[in-house]
């Protein structure tokens, strides 16, 4: 039997409850948004005692199923005020799975202000620990003392916040180990780490050693299924192996979003980088190859993994210098501050993993600093030590690390590319407009993963759209269904590219699920969930005082035609409000 | 016949519009906020070229009618994000009635960045000339030699932005001078000023000489009105010569205020301030005699104000130190910040009044700093030094600037005092109900102006309650509808006390209305008005996204009992939501 555990911060008490009927079906974000929505008030003070981080494994998480180990993060975020979820690969979501535990739910808030708590959670109960020692510690440092001291990444998994969630700021993620224990991968967006710093938890360490695992209600339809999926995954040109991503990672994208012209550069002032090429996924493959003298392939980032997209980008010593260059954390410190050195880009995104920041959100301010004076675009050095003002907790660093809307704000900056507190990632929406849909009218603010849009408009994915195209109600509303599903399930996203291609693979999905739950799932209710979890994200968004008028980009996209299209943002807010209903 | 005037600071242009016929009765808050709301598109951002800045004097205003020299500045807020409606009094109502311009609407936004701009109104006409010598220049100073090129404040007055504004701070005011020419007197609320700056507007100056004055349709009527309303303010103790406000000024109210219990004492975490006697009004009447050797009593903020309450401080060497210290300034710095020194008070106050900085912002920013850890309470000379990093724009100047709730966000305070972005002022919703109400249904934002309630809950006009009792819907929507009504006539607020006591004062009130615009106006007549201008604010906020969600006050207030009642925030959404419909 599964489980939820309930974390109270205020009591330091740790208490195992069954699991409700109504949530048996649910995991991933289709829980943790449930679990926010029936808990949380929606006009809570984002890091007051009311709000709650609930952390759950999808469905499939903890099993031999491709590509599963996703965990979601929720809670009410304290960057846009909206409900959020935010999801990261890494061994943690097996581990959770695997001890049946459907949720944590950590709530309250310690009298004492500044006293922070490691929770060591393994198949005999919950211990309290004092983390006083790490306070104040890069999350490199404190991971490899953490796993020294409880064990290797075989049994053992961490979750973490670094100095940014210490300080509350709206751009702290939760970082979780990789495969070889580094504090690299996160759910970044929303300030997920500022609502467990504000309840002084700065780790969660598991344990899964002879742990129960998952049960599976129907073993061969579920067998069957995860085989279909892995078929699809080791065929689409996207996803095999030596595939695009294996091959380049995401920032493959790099080279084919500045083609389409939607590459944002300097603060969303073009679409196109004069130097994407150096930036792109394919000028880390040479580098590396140059640097090693192999040829090197992409790694996973968690265990079952078969895709295989994470890169590492090696020094000319042939050391690491930095796993993992994502496609947005390339673009955000790269064309967005338009910077075109690979190294100094991994020199940023290194700082970023060390104090426990979303890349993207810190790309965006950084540049929306740069709009606003603080430095010029294209000094990596600058941008160097604004990163290292924000997590070493300055004045100025506490501003930057409060978001690009704050930044923006502060520096009287009115061209911020942000929707209800939350910069956007890398797509232009004036030059891809089913992307800016998704930004304007996600439930999460402007979130690329919402709803993605660019596998259509640009990646020839689920059939063709010309980008510029308008007419998008429909495309940005079935991607936005879908991914909430997938988010619920605990399989990483990038399997949407295989399976809206290949039916037998969206059939395996289905398949899975249905033989980990014993459901009789088809497509139908795969949409019918996807709605209602955007539903129940919505209900709490109107409780928290949104409305239509939330759901608009920026002024200024209105207005200033982008290069090299010179389109502006021309969505009308009817079709904004037909999307979601 | 009167015109608006349109300043298009996007070409430097200017033109005399005649007046709709829907505007020919309206005047300050109504008239602001009407065209604001069918001028300004409630989504756009607040500093970018679409948002404008409307400026109107009252009904009365330019007349003989007594107390009636307020001025309006309307726009969206930078501050709050909802449609906002500041006013100061100040003999620049009466020139602008004077020239018989209807409204200044200030729109559009220069190309050309840090360009600003000073404009010259007088019956000849409009005239544009370069301000850039005065940029970074202190108030006092800009003011005088203003003063000194362009005549004597009988016939010349002032509207500027200080260095707060150059800034585009949600705290800059708009700085209108006083009767002795010193930059004094505020619309200080709502970050007015960083929207002029974003316009590149740094000066307004008007010059009356041979202006047409006031059109009276019926003189005999309005004489009549005028001399009623006077004779009330005349007789009633708050208002009368040598009564409170005119020996005490606003800063009576601290002891009351105090010994209700509601006073707010270091950000909120207490009602009663054990200093309050060191910076009460009479506290301030004793030092002036002390070092004057006189008794001395307060003068008129503006002509043909008859109630006199704007105060100065004198220095021990017999010099003046500030004009005024207000009761919202002296407690924002006082004790709100823990401060009992008045000589510190008003050094803090005469540093805003030099960067064009709102007051009580500022203090309540100031009070949040000091909670999440940058002062100790009390401590005023870290206060000073706050104040001059907002004034002369560094980054933590900035942050300070931008307000209380954006400084408690950078700083992760959950303890921040304020509705809709805007810090309350100095009445404790907790210890005092009724004014807790309006602060949270307000349209503008925590705003004791908005309804000011305290009158009959505290200082016993127009009957009497007790503050702590909560049935008092009907109370707070009374005050909210009559203040608009006044707003709009041109009146300074204050005629409230006596007009609401004594019916031939408000019957008098209208009779003036009636007399300049040949209406036939009754009590209804208020009312209906009040209530128009209200929802014509409600409509422009709800377009801009606000909900009743909005309409709350912060959640810690509702958990943390304040001393010395113990009472917690205790009333029902379902009656706030019916104060305003």
């Amino acid at each position: 039997m599964q489980s939820i555990l309930r974390i109270d911060m205020t009591e330091l008490a740790a208490t195992f409850e069954s699991v409700p009927e109504k949530y048996l079906q649910r995991a991933g974000r289709w829980l943790t948004s449930s679990i926010v929505f029936d808990e949380v008030p929606p006009t809570c003070h984002s890091l007051g005692p009311n709000n709650k981080v609930v952390i759950a494994a999808g469905i499939v998480s903890g099993t031999a199923a491709p590509s599963s180990a996703r965990v979601s993060v929720g809670a009410k975020s304290p960057l846009t005020g909206t409900i959020k979820e935010s999801n990261a690969g890494t061994a943690f979501a097996h581990m959770l799975a695997r001890l049946r535990i459907k949720a944590i739910i950590v709530e309250g808030k310690p009298a004492e202000k500044d006293k922070y708590w490691t929770i060591k959670i393994d198949k005999d109960g919950v211990k309290f620990v004092p983390a006083d020692e790490y306070v104040g510690m890069k999350l490199g440092s404190a991971y490899e003392s953490l796993f020294r001291q409880h064990g290797d990444v075989s049994h053992t998994s961490i979750l973490g916040i670094g100095t940014a969630g210490e300080y509350r700021l709206g751009s702290a993620g939760v970082c979780f180990n990789d495969m070889k224990g580094r504090a690299t991968r996160y759910s970044g967006r929303g300030g997920m780490g500022a609502v467990l710093g504000s309840k002084g938890l700065k780790f969660i360490i598991l344990d899964d050693t002879d742990a129960p695992g998952v049960e599976i209600a129907n073993k061969e339809l579920f067998d069957q299924g995860r085989k279909k999926l892995a078929e699809a995954l080791t065929s689409h040109a996207i996803t095999k192996p030596k595939g695009a991503l294996n091959a380049y990672g995401t920032a493959v994208l790099v080279n084919i979003i500045n083609e389409a012209g939607g590459l944002p550069t300097r603060n969303f002032r073009s679409g196109r980088f004069e130097g994407a090429a150096k930036v792109a996924g394919e000028a880390i493959f040479e580098i590396n190859k140059e640097r090693t003298g192999k040829e090197v392939y992409n790694h996973a980032c968690s265990p079952g993994c078969i895709i295989q997209c994470s890169n590492t980008l090696y020094r000319r010593d042939g050391s690491e210098h930095v796993s993992c260059v994502e496609y947005e954390s390339d673009w955000a410190f790269g064309p967005n501050c338009g910077i075109d050195d690979l190294d100094t880009i991994a020199d940023l995104i290194n700082r970023c993993n060390e104090y426990g920041l979303d890349t993207i959100e810190i790309g965006g301010t950084i540049a929306v600093a740069m709009e606003g004076g603080l430095a010029n675009f294209g000094d990596g050095k600058r941008a160097l030590e604004l990163v290292d003002e924000i997590g070493t907790g300055t004045p100025l660093g506490r501003v930057l690390g409060s978001g690009a809307v704050t930044t923006g704000r502060v520096l009287g900056v009115e061209r911020v590319p942000a929707v209800k507190g939350q910069n956007m990632p890398a797509y232009e929406p004036r030059a891809i407009k089913g992307i800016g849909m998704t930004y304007a009218v996600s439930t999460m603010g402007a979130d690329h993963t919402s709803g993605y849009t660019i596998a259509t408009e640009v990646l020839g994915v689920a059939g063709e759209a010309d980008p510029l195209e308008k007419k998008k109600v429909e495309m940005t509303r079935g991607f936005q269904y879908a991914t909430a599903f997938i988010d619920s399930s605990g399989h990483c996203l990038f399997i949407a590219f295989a399976i809206l291609d290949i039916p037998s693979g969206f059939d395996g999905m289905v398949d899975e699920c249905n033989g980990i739950l014993g459901t009789h799932w088809t497509g139908d209710d795969v949409v019918r969930i996807g709605k209602e979890i955007i539903g129940i994200e919505k209900a709490f968004n109107r409780g928290a005082g949104f409305t239509a008028a939330n759901d608009r980009l920026p002024e200024f996209m209105s207005r200033e035609p982008l290069p090299p299209h010179n389109a502006v943002w021309d969505i009308s807010n009817d079709d904004l409000d037909s999307i979601l209903g």
